[in-house]
């Protein structure tokens, strides 16, 4: 028989135990960052129902880019991002929850295209989320921003300094009616800034030539990211507001304690949900990775689900993006994840496997990592080995004698200094 | 525009912020018992290729019980346990392994069959293995109910006390021959064996009589149930061998402190996989859920990914099963889980928000869950209200006069006293 493949499916992520435990290390200390900002857990469903998901009706189309299913008439799917369901439980929960909600949810997401280079089909995202009903000052925008900046900072030891790059869509709305564009040159000035980055200010130039084919709308878009807005105060009132908006912005960032946040209006977050605001992180030691956390403001999140009025501002954290890229390119030092037991204990013959695991479960209750051998027909030799192979600070070795004498031969992996000693002691010295 | 279902799919689990703090505290508080035993945490792509999920080739069938889709020419789906990923993984990786490995994965799995009652279509299990390659001691398999013994007792308090009962496959080999049963007959035996609790004793009857026909046969089966193993010690080797595995077996576990362990030879974990001993728990005060946690041995894990014998003593835990039963069923008290905030940090004017956010990052750091009102322009009566609603118990006051004067107006929402006093003194009393 054909032996099976045992590589995961492309885009997907396997890590080895170490890895795994710095991933799992990073995702903990980000939470507790959230945590004591009062964000609430959330662990909603992994699969959705396809009218959840999107509003397209062509299944075709859909499909190429997400995981989609059909059971008995229901059409369904893996979720891609963790908006869809948070709005869908918001609208469903809105007597059950206090408002502004704090929610946070770090999980799995699903892209159903196929994998390129960098990109995962299964991604952990963590989501932060504030929500109000009718109002919700932009005061939590900032607050959202501080809080990222904090998570980020948590893990800094690992992923480096970070920076927040801020935009705004009510300056381009502004700009955009100033320039007196229409609704399609709009859309099309729109997807090219998004892409400006991308596309390098050569093929930007092109397209806004093609999009506008007017000198002078094109040299005022251009100036935004030269010469930056300020040139665009008292050309009208809605560009005022917001540059009114972002400056006071700016200032309230720095007055909070966010020192690395600038503006940057080519961040635009794409055409989906956002309203206001926008912002995107960047790791400065690791452009490689692109966008770290992006997120912003939307009018009206839960619209397709309730006839009540929920304003949100709210982020995504790429934490697959970045740890499962930097573990998986190696550029995090696994030294201290490498060797996580304490004591192996090792085990002579098996009339002493009762004594041993109450010795282990001892070490447990105290604290202690504790592995037993229980392989006991196996000689000393090969024992030893296994507590050296894992890494074990000690090994506790049980034979004949020790359970007789009620007490544990202690060996110093390091050293090599082995002692008898009396189970309370061999707490102590581990500990 | 017809507003979309603000309800999950049936079958698929949602929790209220209190409710998912409670299975969040538990399942923290089982890993924590599981990671001082050694145990490494994995966390494996929930997407498999179909031929790694099941060697049926008939997609119709299967995709009645699994979420299936394609992609190109790949045919992939959602896994259903925790042990087809977690073979091919340790088949793919043997030289980043130290065998025996000791693996846990809390993750959630998916089946596709129409949800019925207390049945989840999407659920989490905690599954826990131990592998060693071409051999590894049965102290193990007591290893392994031991740690979720532990694990179970460490959320006692939630969910009462657990019994262990163990079955043995090797018993029913030996018996089955010493009956001299068909192939055929053992299988139909097994089967009915496994369904028994289920069956009732009468129906039970019928079918060991539509099986064998045998009024000997039949009775000698039905006295494994009435008056035990026992019964069978000098009827052949085969037997002996497996009673005598399993009294020994039973005397470890005492001697290792598991003291609520008992034989049920009706336990028998169906027929995949399992080869040797296998167990379930149960919860003695929550019999409607049924078996709380199984497994057992299997003598080959990954023979369909690898030449090398991988042998295995695994089991997995309900997670869901009991904890988001017992949750929506509203039989946790979640006093403790409903008001995690300990301060609401209530802000005058706009003009103030950057000094209260210092105060609520100084908290945060200090380990104190802080959350700001930042709607800023709301009036005092909706800002204390809004800290009642959370539950906090302190609320920090900050307006004009304490930020002019460096200080807070800390209240204690439960007394109801008022008092000023400096950061470093609030941080002091809130803790």
């Amino acid at each position: 028989m054909d032996l099976k493949p045992t590589k995961p499916l492309s885009g997907f992520i396997e890590l080895l135990p170490a890895q795994q435990r710095c991933f799992d290390y990073c995702a903990a200390r980000m939470q507790d960052v959230l945590r004591s900002a009062g964000f609430s857990m959330l662990d909603l469903p992994a699969i959705e129902r396809a009218e959840v998901l999107t509003d397209k009706d062509n299944w075709d189309e859909i499909e190429t880019q997400m995981f989609l299913f059909q059971k008995g008439d229901t059409k369904m799917g893996l979720r891609y991002d963790g908006t869809v369901g948070l709005s869908r439980y918001v609208a469903g929960h809105l007597n059950d929850l206090v408002f502004p909600f704090r929610a946070s949810q770090f999980s799995k997401r699903y892209r159903g295209e196929r994998a390129q280079r960098g990109r995962y089909r299964e991604f952990y995202q963590m989501d932060l989320d504030i929500m109000g009903i009718n109002s919700l000052s932009t005061n939590y925008d900032a607050e959202i921003i501080s809080v990222i900046n904090r998570a980020l900072e948590s893990v800094s030891e690992f992923i480096g300094p970070n920076e927040a790059l801020i935009g705004s869509r009510p300056f381009w709305d502004a700009l955009f009616d100033y320039l007196e564009l229409s609704e399609n040159q709009k859309r099309e000035v729109f997807i090219l800034i998004d892409k400006k980055e991308k596309m390098g200010d050569e093929d930007f130039a092109e397209g806004l030539s093609d999009a506008l084919g007017n000198a002078k709308q094109e040299n005022l878009i251009k100036l935004v990211f030269s010469d930056g807005y300020k040139q665009f105060l008292n050309k009208s009132d809605k560009l005022d507001a917001a540059i009114d908006e972002l400056t006071r912005f700016m200032s309230l960032l720095n007055g909070m304690g966010v020192k690395n946040a600038k503006i940057d209006l080519s961040v635009t977050r794409g055409l989906a949900y956002y309203t206001g605001l926008v912002f995107e992180f960047k790791l400065i030691n690791h452009p490689e990775l692109g966008t770290a956390a992006g997120g912003g403001r939307y009018a009206d999140l839960a619209g397709k689900f309730s006839k009540t009025k929920i304003i949100g501002v709210g982020a995504a954290i790429g934490f697959s993006r970045i740890f499962a890229s930097m573990l998986e390119n190696n550029q995090i030092d696994l030294t201290r994840f490498a060797n996580p037991v304490d004591v192996a204990v090792l085990v002579m013959g098996d009339n002493n496997v009762a004594y041993a695991t109450n010795v282990v479960n001892a070490l447990r209750d105290a604290g202690v990592v504790a592995v037993s051998y229980l392989d006991t027909d196996k000689k000393f030799k090969n024992q030893i080995e296994y507590a050296d192979k894992i890494g074990a600070r000690f090994a506790a070795i049980v034979g004949d004698d020790e359970v007789a004498k009620n007490v544990i031969a202690l060996k110093n992996m390091e050293t090599g200094n082995q002692e008898t000693c009396v189970l309370a002691d061999a707490i102590k010295k581990v500990k």
